[in-house]
């Protein structure tokens, strides 16, 4: 079969104005960004406040593995489905970050024939989202230093200041600084570090706001420092709030672009899935849903994170109902969870399935917990066996789930329409009554220990003093009704990124606690969080080029 | 008068392909950003080859004073009074930087009536040519300490690292900072820096680049480090020329806008006036002169920088032609000059005018020397006298030259009819005989003197022997064909900003000098040069913000 970017080369895209129409957008909404892309005007998204919402449904994962499940595949291809079976179908995506394109090869747009294009633009600059939110972002930065330099009237402690830098580039030699230097015409030196774009709270914040007013009184929540007696500093202090959102003006207003199959799909937006919630933006997602019969959506991880968060952070606070979720799994994946070697994986053995397809039942019983009806998508790989494909049947159809072969990646739509029937049959079927996890007013340490324990299978949650000194200072100081953003390996059900299966009867260390004020969560660290990438050693940056033609080379 | 955002505001704009249409670019080959922004496509660009150029005109000024003078007012000014004579014309200006649009109020975008539209998109993130240009360019340094923290074969001296990285914030407190701190697996501890994008040499590069080749070339050439033995290191050492351009592939093409009287407008790229040469992109110069018949261009700063560097680097390199130049003065601007203080400047003083215009006298004369004919263009003040206005006349006579009134900023193009008018007889008289000051040829330290005696009035030039022997070392180290970029004052033709009006016998002292490889210039640095600048006390970012219509206020 051909690469994908061969098969991106090759669609036939059409004008985006033309894809807009097929959701009865008029083309004075669309702000063209090229041919192929375009943003959704803000007029005309508010202008359609009292329109019904289409179909919510969520494409989520079993815990990835290194085998490879094809999530976004699976959302692009279903999409694609919906609209084949006759159902007016918009998709919603993330936008991948362009810095670590430069690192480790691989773009973020499907693959097969199941893609969003323009797929070279989607993931380098596209419509200028993430350098609005870069720059947002270090206006914030440079306003704090600017302010202790003029008299630091609001007592800044330089110590507890919680706010760094951004770039949008896998630069490990920014993630610890000294700023500042040079003598006193430069500031007073401090310790600082640089995350990259998507690390940014600024990144959440613009993927939760409702609209424009939301937006600006998130940005000023933001908690930028403390003083010495460890009273918040907001953005709002510093007046950054209002300059901010000058700068995401059009960064608020969804992209739209299409499959290679010309149905519409939106990208917009893309927080990092650890620290922060990993969906794309409520207002994409809610326009989308004004404007199409079903609406399929996606969330970083597996589900244990991505539904978790889509769930109860996202799903929460928009006010979304998902009426169904895909889980995607593959009989590869299913075999790593069940204890084979990655060279292995190319022998039969259903045993291994079986075994491996508790990680897959435990997500099924998940998802259920928060009312929404489940289907299992098997993303077809060539060397699957009839009884491996069989093994995974049954263990669904023990949790009374169907599991269906798809194969969109080999035939586009074609390929998944018997999961895309199952979809709407669930839909139809009104059997969701979706609701979160845990009410807001459940205090912060009991809702860490309920998604532990009743989602990861854990026994019980346990932190140091500091952390749970930490937790108590939040709650008591007017965060407590915040939902919780946990940062865990998405490997794992548990903590430890080896553990494959579903593991239980395991404690859950909550290392530390941080504050997202202004996108209105706490995140719960419990492993290692990584918020400036670096190189490789042999960077994929150096096979990309440019070659005669103009065209570029090397990207992925 | 209203106030120039009131002005741009009621601007009746057309959609950015009628413009287009107004240069017979067909609208295939318009890449739409909205409905009044536009790139216009490369493949297109590069099908007008073989098509004979337009006219070309330089809008240059005297040294600027506290009191305003107002050269991008006049360019567009210009523009809109050529295209009502009858004259097909284009403009091209530079682009603005948005970091110091939080700082201190003002956009440049021209004002008055004599604007260039979406005003506020063109302050703000425009087309993200500069997000491009900041992005390639903290490529390049990401790929510097990745390959030191690798093993750093090529012997990188970590002290001799000439590539710094970049953001579009003024931000003081990155001026100077110690990155990779933070162990082993952040790399080795070094002394940095940030500045703010226009200064990049990426910018200076891609303003000077013909097509997509040169562009790739040119990012291969920078020095990018030196080993202990003085070796230059390049940026193709490490293969970062082929992603950089790839980067880069979309801010290449020139942006299209609209005067306030739907007139077309490039506005391309936007260099540092003082280490770079301060000229909008020789790309979208050269597409302006194969699309209309006049092209009216701007330079930064005074005709001693701007204009000199337009001709004896920008000219010189990409073989245009300038056909005539425009002088801007004030009456006010050339009081000052004759030694008048700004709060006086109210007070009629035709002695002080006579006086302070020798420094026009003296541009006059410099621009002459590059064989351009030249008329002056007094942009009117209300409180201007007849009795100083005459005494510019009768200076500028004294010179065989014209200066003429104009009223662009309060009546649009009816203002500067006259203006206009005198531009196409100059250029119809078929006497320009453009050639740059000195040739390739001569000797880098007789390139500075050569620009400072015969521009600049100097009686000599000196530099300590640290940066003589810089120079040789170029000279030899075969850069020594390179143009020279002046960075000194642009306040005064001397080296002392205070030192107003034509002052002649004095010494410039050359600090340093710093080798752009890959734009293709040696900067001789004559004063303090600021790359990064910082917030003031009350920055304009304080009264910046969204009104509750989303629009937006206190930018301007």
């Amino acid at each position: 079969m051909a690469s994908d970017i061969e098969i991106a080369r090759e669609a036939k895209m059409q004008p985006i104005a033309q894809i807009a129409a097929k959701l009865d957008i008029p083309s004075e909404a669309v702000l063209q960004y090229g041919h192929h892309k375009g943003k959704i005007s803000f007029d005309f998204i508010q202008s359609l406040k009292d329109r019904p919402d289409g179909k919510l449904v969520l494409v989520t994962a079993i815990n990835p593995t290194p085998a490879g499940e094809g999530k976004t595949t699976t959302t692009v291809g279903l999409g694609d489905g919906l609209n084949r079976i006759g159902k007016k179908t918009a998709i919603c995506l993330r936008e991948p970050s362009l810095g670590p394109c430069f690192g480790v090869k691989g773009g973020a747009a499907g693959g097969g024939y199941a893609q969003v294009v323009p797929m070279e633009d989607i993931n380098l600059h596209f419509t200028g989202d993430f350098h609005a939110i870069g720059v947002a972002h270090n206006l914030l930065s440079a306003l704090i230093d600017n302010h202790i330099y003029w008299g630091n009237e609001l007592g800044i402690d330089q110590r507890r200041i919680a706010w760094r830098r951004v770039v949008d580039m896998n630069d490990r030699a920014l993630r610890s600084i000294v700023n500042s230097l040079g003598g006193t015409a430069n500031g007073f030196p401090r310790e600082d570090g640089f995350d990259i774009v998507v690390a940014s709270e600024v990144m959440a914040i613009l993927c939760l706001a409702t609209d424009l007013k939301d937006l600006t009184e998130r940005l000023g929540r933001i908690v930028i420092a403390y003083t010495r007696d460890k009273k918040p500093i907001l953005a709002s202090d510093l007046k950054a709030h209002g300059p901010m959102a000058v700068l995401l003006k059009d960064a608020i207003m969804p992209n739209l672009v299409q499959t290679l199959e010309n149905n519409p799909a939106f990208i917009h937006g893309g927080p990092f899935a650890n620290i922060a919630h990993g969906c794309n933006s409520v207002i994409a997602t809610r326009t989308a849903l004004k404007l199409a019969d079903y609406v399929v959506t996606e969330a970083g991880f597996g589900a244990d994170l991505g539904a978790e968060k889509f769930f109860d952070i996202k799903c929460r606070k928009a006010g979304l109902k998902p009426n169904a979720a895909v889980i995607v799994a593959t009989v590869r994946a299913l075999k790593m969870h069940g204890g084979v070697a990655k060279e292995d994986l190319g022998k039969p053995n259903p045993a291994a399935v079986r075994k491996g397809a508790a990680n897959l039942q435990r997500h099924i019983a998940n998802v259920k917990k928060f009312g929404v009806p489940v289907v299992v998508s098997i993303n077809k790989f060539t060397a699957d066996t009839e009884e491996e494909i069989a093994a995974v049947r049954e263990a669904a159809s023990a949790q009374g789930v169907e599991a269906l072969l798809a194969n969109h990646w080999a035939e586009g739509s074609a390929g998944i329409e018997a999961v895309a029937r199952k979809v709407v049959e669930l839909v139809e079927a009104k059997v969701d009554q979706f609701a979160p996890l845990y009410p807001d007013e459940m205090p912060l340490w009991d809702k860490i220990r309920t998604i532990a324990t009743s989602l990861y299978g854990a026994d019980e949650i346990q932190a140091d003093k500091t952390t749970r000194t930490r937790i108590k200072e939040l709650q008591e100081g007017g965060y407590g009704h915040l939902p919780i953003c946990m940062a865990k390996t998405q490997y794992s059900f548990s903590t430890d990124p080896n553990l494959r299966g579903a593991p239980s009867g395991h404690s859950v260390t909550i290392r530390e606690v941080r504050l997202s004020a202004g996108a209105e969560f706490v995140v719960a660290i419990c492993g290692d969080v990584m918020t400036m990438p670096g190189l490789p050693r042999v960077p994929s940056a150096f096979s990309i080029k440019l070659n005669d033609e103009g065209r570029i080379e090397g990207l992925f």
